[in-house]
């Protein structure tokens, strides 16, 4: 009897086109998560996610469901499809789900981490995972650009909605946006929550920030860009090594 | 003129077999160091280093030194070599050194940390840098052999004198050897400061603590073996993808 399944799983995005499958032979999360499923279950199987996260985007805490009859624990499927992913993607977590259960559509909220470090020279341990910024960023100026973008608002000016629902809504309720400083040079990190997010729009985010703190935008320069809900307005996006899927929430 | 130059190095440790130059062809630290010398000097420039880190180790404050004429500013040859160094190696700072500084024999300690985490399934984020450690590990247990290894011994169970010295003494000083917890599942850090190292210690030690950890070598045991002066009391080594030189003291 097929069942719904849901799991957590993490991965290093640097050999990825991105979560989602593409045409054959393009590397995928979701390409090499269905590989492995159809090595364990002997047959092909559907996984989606809940975010589809770009080329080179990380996650720790990314969610799939699929649908399979399975005889054994669930713990014995995770152990299964670990042992056929490629090193740099794992389960973490597996369990039954409700039948209904899609993990996009009936995700509450997302949140995404970009880390960084503010050095002149990069530092290679840390250079797979967080962003070197060569300047030195104003971290008060930071704390106040991001802590506008709390709230219900029309987030046109940071992202697109998918390609396939040009004309849906960009409005979106972001429920935490704060930077956790590290020690001068050691790892920062800037978290944001929200509901769902518009394509690209942390990266683009977190690139105007850096805008803001490294001087090249004014706050009220920032403060007008966000309201003018205008995709031109933005700062160049964040590179996308940066940017980890940490939560989803149901 | 030619003058003495000193630089902290940090580098990703798992493309390249050690810190030591080898044959011809296989990829170490020091050769790239030397290739990135040799392109910016436009000559051969020999580099020595504090620590000859194995094969996977990695370095965050590796110090090296080497003998060059150069008429720019320090700071012009740290971004010069930057730039001629693959991704993975990076100088971290740079200076001019006294005549007769060597970075080995000058050295009065090197500290390196060991990082692991306890989870039955791996995180691919961590997996670069950190031991996956599958078992629940006792940390009392473990801070206490950990402490008994401080001060004057003979390491002669955790290691043995460079091949060319093989008749060299076993016995260094260790004045930090110290875990650190993180919350349940997280990172979590050894760290070791002695006045120098025999081959593998570290790992050595590290592997024979989480014995201990995980209950498979009691306390009067691992007293035992470390009193033993001998290689074979040692338990497994700890895999090298773990170990980052951080410092080294002058």
């Amino acid at each position: 009897m097929t069942q719904r399944f849901r799991a957590t799983v993490a991965y290093v995005g640097a050999a990825y086109a991105g979560f989602q499958r593409q045409a054959a032979g393009t590397p995928t999360i979701q390409a090499a998560l269905e590989e492995a499923l159809r090595r364990v279950a002997g047959q092909s199987v559907s996984v989606t996610g809940a975010g589809r996260t770009d080329a080179g985007v990380h996650a720790s805490g990314q969610v799939i469901a699929f649908d399979l009859a399975w005889r054994h624990p669930p713990e014995a499927l995770l152990r299964a499809l670990n042992a056929n992913l490629p090193t740099d993607i794992a389960l973490q977590s597996i369990a039954l789900a409700a039948p209904g259960f899609h993990p996009r559509f009936s995700a509450r909220g997302r949140t995404y981490a970009y880390r960084f470090y503010q050095r002149r020279v990069r530092q290679p341990l840390w250079d797979a995972t967080a962003w070197q910024i060569p300047y030195d960023l104003d971290a008060p100026a930071m704390n106040r650009a991001a802590a506008a973008l709390v709230g219900e608002h029309d987030f046109a000016t940071f992202g697109q909605p998918p390609q396939r629902h040009a004309a849906a809504s960009t409005i979106r309720v972001v429920t935490c946006s704060a930077f956790n400083w590290g020690a001068p040079g050691e790892i920062c990190c800037y978290t944001i929550t929200a509901n769902a997010f518009l394509q690209r729009m942390v990266r683009s985010i977190m690139g105007t920030l850096v805008e803001v703190g490294r001087g090249a935008m004014e706050w009220e320069t920032f403060a007008a860009a966000f309201a003018a809900v205008n995709r031109s307005q933005a700062g160049p996006s964040a590179p996308p090594h940066g940017l980890t899927l940490v939560a989803v929430e149901y």
